[in-house]
């Protein structure tokens, strides 16, 4: 960009305040389907395989160490995806969710009995779910943020989860978008506003002491 | 009771306004299941089949007339019953929802394809749900309420229908409850509060108008 | 009731399930404003001014004790209540919470500086407001219930409670309605399905355990 | 950017679908206020106050044709800040509103008498506040989104307006932000994700038609 000043320099000691844990953390893991690994699917990232491997590792380390995890999936149920309101309207490509190929769990990362599923149909995991309440009712106050896109549903995610009175927490490498770009400049929103981007390294460390 | 002034009485004139019907009805079909209709459940309910069979007859002047229909139906996949948060914990019966044989869609007014089911875990359909926006994105104004049961689900959905800015309108032989005391109750409530309760009869003259 | 069951008996062993406190409650008061203590208010309701007093000393034993408390008002401040949405216009005598006189706080349970008062345009506490997050945000897991009316928004609040994954207690003498039937109906329902009702005495001991 | 690609081009032909205006727009005006227009206030943003220039003629536009208006404004009135929740804990910037000076409407869209003022505390004007119910109501199905930030308030908003159900439409003039690369970056994912970015040119030719 061509500003004098880059936007960290121009926000630095007015947002990005840091949050922390709280006592009781969720693994979310949000919308990781083959829709975004597969290199022919419309919505196919770049960025996500790799988001994968890195939220596989955390997963292993969340199941290990007894803390709760939820997925959610997108799915639309509704004859001409009425259920998907306006916003199958304004970003049709949805529609690939409800091909069986593209909407299977990426491998690695696929729930287990003993774990919630949310299905969703907009770009917030709160939003048109029982997952606040649900989260409420086992007295979780942290929710660490994992999943796809970075700009779409991530940043929806954490939006809405400091919205409803949780404290956000995004591992940097468990998320991934399709263009460096967006990735970039939402990570950049969400730390500055709603929640903390941390590393991997950090995030493992903080839950296993 | 023992008060010389009848609650009707006691209201008339400050409650009970008529709000009527929008330009843009739906009708909506809460949770009725076999749940309601078995005679071995723990939630039968004596008024139930015959709101079915009212509702039933009103279900197809919708189809015919081309009024759009939604359904509901109570379902928990998550372990333990978590995804029923603390509401599960006050009430365990509604466990039976996982009943395969309980869960079943009552004779007569199962959807059809072109139908939309709306999964909930909660009393109100539109808590937990994306039914709000579903029906704002197709443009509907008005609920028409059926199902089941009164003082529950119909009551918690009346009560958040109009909270959304939807009018709502409880045809009487629609809905039914296993009581006739806590049924009748909460049509007094609904009528007085929330919604217009009027008979079948007017519904369908209505909607054929 | 002609029905050789009552309710109560009919409930009993489905319904009605004890949910009890969680660890950390919080007192929650609703709408006890004039409207509803003055004889000459279109809302006045006779059971309100002993609810208010039991209200008083419950409020008294919180804030020794040093828990929260948070109040709710309903105010409208949008031309022709458009605020209001579809509920002011089945029920327009709520226009009259806009009158001065009948606004004020009932006497005796006015919130003092350290406390919250959620201003409201519908019937339940939660809808339309920030208050879930509120509480979430502070640690709360259970919400006692106090205020007017309870076929209203005590009724509402008491099922959105629930479904926002809060335990609800009710204290049975801190709640009141304009006539005995609707108060004592909603009471039954809300026990059976939603919170527990508690009396005064018993919910005193527990805080003070 | 290093990337041989951009992110427009990346994104062509998969995101960035048209979605239009409905039949009954609002335009709202998010947060205006001079905590991000004066150079001393820990919010300035450089464009925002363009932003209120360019907002100022739209809305006399929408004044003088006849559309409703609806602003928003942040407000906290509990002890402590506890109404903002864990979001003021992660951004105490946020507190600054609280200052008289700054909390005044910026000179030129003040509200008038018959324009509703929505009291928030979060980013989303649709969080914790009736918005939706009042849109709904008057049957409002387009929101034209004007105010700051773009990379806070505007993109939130944005979202929970497609997610509720609305078409959102933004005049690209009529937001503004701090630095220039969240603004870009924010608009470009609402264009391409949940609705329309326009010029103002654009906006008014459709509304003058």
């Amino acid at each position: 960009m061509s500003d004098a000043v880059d936007a960290a320099a121009n926000y630095a000691g007015v947002w990005g305040h840091r949050i922390g844990f709280g006592r009781s953390p969720v693994l979310l893991i949000v919308d990781f389907v083959r829709a975004y690994t597969e290199v022919d699917s419309p919505l196919y990232a770049q960025g996500v395989a790799p988001a994968v491997k890195a939220t596989e590792s955390l997963l292993n380390v969340c199941r290990k160490l007894g803390f709760p995890v939820v997925h959610t999936k997108v799915a639309h149920t509704a004859p001409g995806f009425d259920d998907g309101g306006i916003w199958v309207r304004k970003a049709p490509v949805l529609k690939c969710f409800s091909e069986p190929r593209l909407a299977q769990v990426c491998e690695g990362v696929e729930p287990i009995d003993t774990e919630v599923v949310i299905v969703k149909q907009y770009a917030s995991a709160f939003f048109g779910t029982s997952l606040s309440s649900l989260l409420l009712s086992r007295g979780i106050d942290t929710v660490i943020l994992t999943g796809c896109t970075t700009s779409g549903c991530i940043r929806a995610t954490a939006v809405d989860g400091v919205q409803h009175g949780f404290r956000v927490i995004v591992p940097r490498e468990c998320v991934g978008d399709r263009h460096p770009d967006p990735h970039a400049a939402n990570l950049f929103d969400i730390d500055s506003k709603y929640g903390d981007v941390m590393s991997l390294v950090e995030v493992v460390a903080h839950l296993s002491a």
